[in-house]
C-alpha cells in the first residue's frame, strides 16, 4: 500500500548552491510518514500522549538529482514490517518521472523508559504479520 | 485582496518545549507570500532569472498563542504598497479563530546591481497605486 | 552588559536567493539568548525541569544588509527589564563594523499553567529593578 | 585525518518528542565538512566562484542515542578517497564516549554543466590516491 503527497519547494528549502539542501529530503518524508500515522494509525499526537515516541533508527539515502526553487515534487511512501518492533520505509521523491532522492528509512517505536514498544495493528496497521 | 492558505504542524516544526519553534512562522509566512508572488505576480524563480529578488526589509511580530504538533494553522496575507519600493505583507495564522502570530513583513525588491527595484503592476498588480 | 558571540555561516543558513535565509536570524539571536540564561541565569534545561518556558512574545527586526556563505557574524545582545514580567533583548550582528540585522527581541516567561511567571533575579540577573 | 569539532544543542535543534529532530544530525555533519574544505582544501565559497559544488551522493546514517537540549556533542569527521569522484567522510557525533548518531557520506563535485569534477588534491588534499 503507497501514500502519495507533495511538496512544493520555498526559499527555505533551498541553499545557496541553488538547489535543495540534502537534509531537508529528511522532513519531507517525515511528514510523510506522520500523515501515514496521523491518518491510519496511531497518530503522532496521540502517540506521544500514550507515552511513546516513533525514532529513525537508521537510514539509507540516495541523492540522485537536484531538485530547485520552485519544483514540485511527489512523494511516495510504502512500508513493510522488518521485526516485531522495526518498520521499514520506502520512500521516493520525484519531479516529473525522474527519481530526486530515495530513502530506506527504518523506524522504532520508544516507550518513556526507553525501551523498544512492539508495532502492533493498533499503532500502525497494514503491516501483515 | 486576501491570500489564504494553511500548514500542518509537523515534529520539524516544533521544539522542545513542546510548541512551534517561533522562527518557523516566518517560513509559513514566506511560503504564502512566495505562492502570491507566484499566482499573480512575477513569480520567485522567473525574478530570479530576471536578475532580482525579493527581500524582507523590517519586521514586526506577535506571537499571541503556541501552535503545537498536528495543529492546522490557517494564513491570511494581505497586501498593500507603502512606497514605490515596498510592499507590506500583513499576516495572520490562526487555529480556529484564535490568532496564533500575526506579522506586517515590508519586502523590497533588489536588482543585481544591490538598487532597489520599483515593484511595478508586472511584478505583483493589485496593489493600487 | 552585553554578551558577545558569533556564528558563521553555512549552506544551511543560506537560500537560492545567495544569502542567508531570513527566519534564520532569528536562531542565531535565540542562541546567544540560550547561552546568557545558561551562563548568568536559571539555564533552559533546568527551567523545563522547573515547569517554565521562556517565549518571545513580540519582536522588531530590520535587515539592513544581506548576509553570505562563509561569513562569520558577530552577535551582540544586550538586555534590560521591561516589566516584572518581560525582558526585552537588543540584539545585533555585524559583519566587520556593519551592522547586517537588529532585532528587538521581548521575552516573557510561562508556567505550567500558562500564566506568566515573574522574572526574578534567580531566573536571570543583572536587569535591575 | 580527524577533524574535530563539536556543537551545542539548542532549542532550534530539538523537537516536540523532547530531543534531536534526526534530519538536523545532517546540518552538523555538514558544517564539519564544510570547515574541512575551508580549513584545508578549496574553501566552499572558492568553490562555488570556481563553478563547482560539492554534493551528497549517498550516505548511510545510523541513530544510536537520542541527544536532547543543552547537550554538547563532539563531532569526529575522518575522510577516504572512494573513486577518483568521490570522497566518503566517516562522521561520528558523540556525547561524553557514547555514540549517538554515525554517519558514512559519500560527496561527489559537481562543475557548471552538471558533469563530475575530479576530486584533486587542490581542491581535497590529504585523501591519497
Amino acid at each position: 500500500m503507497s501514500y502519495n503527497s507533495s511538496v512544493k519547494i520555498y526559499l527555505e528549502d533551498t541553499d545557496a548552491q541553488g538547489i535543495v539542501y540534502h537534509a531537508n529530503y529528511l522532513k519531507y518524508f517525515e511528514r510523510a510518514r506522520t500523515d501515514v500515522l496521523d491518518k491510519g494509525g496511531v497518530g503522532l499526537a496521540r502517540a506521544q500522549a500514550l507515552g511513546f515516541r516513533f525514532v529513525v533508527h537508521e537510514m539509507k539515502i540516495k541523492f540522485s538529482r537536484p531538485a530547485k526553487l520552485g519544483d514540485v515534487l511527489s512523494i511516495t511512501t510504502d512500508m513493510k514490517r522488518s521485526s516485531q518492533f522495526r518498520v521499514t520505509f520506502i520512500q521516493v521523491a520525484k519531479r516529473d518521472n525522474e527519481i530526486v532522492v530515495r530513502a530506506d528509512v527504518d523506524v522504532v517505536c520508544i516507550g518513556t523508559n526507553g525501551d523498544l514498544v512492539e508495532i502492533t495493528d493498533a499503532i500502525l496497521p497494514g503491516l501483515g504479520s
